[in-house]
């Protein structure tokens, strides 16, 4: 059975990619808004993991409104559960099985229950976080037994989650100061850069 | 690194056990108060399933508790409850790594996540719920795919749960009629009777 994992190629997405691949055929999936070419660390990432990886382009019309909801919000969280809650629904039509790496210390972009259920009646699929009965500190120990990581700053670094996509249209329409003042400075990030296989 | 995981036999709880096991070693255990020898079942699933099991007696103080609150209440999910929560809180002292089979859909005795981060941090353990992330029809088909299961109503048979001694100790206590009315009829449990190893 397949199983489609939202993928950035962060731990996080790694380990619940990992922790499926045991019951699933995993497909790795990166969406990106033809912005920037930064879904490359996530491909670079799905071939150290050895698991098939796939690029999908979004509807522009998804990262514009998360520009209006983040430009008049003054913060990014709403605007990056926006473009993830599409994104689930994008692969929903695409996969039985959906996943994601979505811990239970998390704030953004994680979906409450009622939205869960809402997406896997809507849909008809089966939507898993295969991390959300671990606690930060567990993960951290699953994550250094499989991976190497490199943990960057936001501003120094562009990864391929979301928030950089965002970061960079905001920029285009409202300019420089705009991302300043939105995006708290100083927001880590990780990417996987070695896989040990157990 | 051991992990611990409170035990019943039924499908969750194995399910949980099966997960873990490819990052820990697994221990399982059941807890009792002596008043039934219901941990039979759980030990009799616990061979099936080839890995250690334990039986712990709890004190039984708890189940007076339990009786008490769940007399008050009149019905048994708060009673249930305290005693999981009992049960985590001795096997923090005895394990670092401790899990459970609760799922996103579980009402009972399911923890608040401010519950589980206290547990987590008064005793400095990493405390598991690898179901979490899985609606209830996602671990229909994983279990199918390990698992026979036999189903059976509360009052028809005498599973490792905490309910059954539960139900005994009211019955000792405020008698049958007291049970029969506190404890819903046709309430559902499960227990494995075949692993298919994959």
């Amino acid at each position: 059975m397949k199983a489609t994992i939202l993928f950035s190629g962060g731990k996080d997405s790694c380990l619940a990619a990992i922790m499926l691949s045991r019951f699933f055929e995993v497909e790795l999936i990166t969406y990106n808004f033809g912005l920037l070419d930064n879904w490359k660390q996530a491909k670079q990432v799905a071939e150290k993991l050895k698991l098939p990886f796939k690029i999908i382009k979004l509807p522009q019309k998804i990262l514009d409104e998360a520009v209006e909801i983040t430009n008049k919000d003054g913060f990014p969280n709403n605007g990056i559960k926006y473009i993830h809650q599409k994104a689930l629904e994008f692969a929903s039509q695409d996969s039985k099985v959906i996943a994601d790496g979505m811990r239970r210390d998390d704030r953004v972009p994680i979906l409450l229950l009622s939205e869960i259920r809402h997406l896997e009646d809507k849909f008809d699929v089966h939507y898993i976080q295969p991390l959300m009965g671990y606690s930060r500190k567990t993960i951290n120990i699953l994550v250094k037994r499989f991976f190497e990581i490199k943990e960057y700053k936001s501003e120094d670094f562009i990864g391929a989650e979301y928030e950089f996509e965002l970061r960079e249209a905001i920029k285009r329409k409202y300019g420089v100061t705009a991302v300043e003042k939105i995006f708290p400075k100083g927001h880590s990030q990780t990417i996987v850069i070695r896989y040990n296989e157990i």
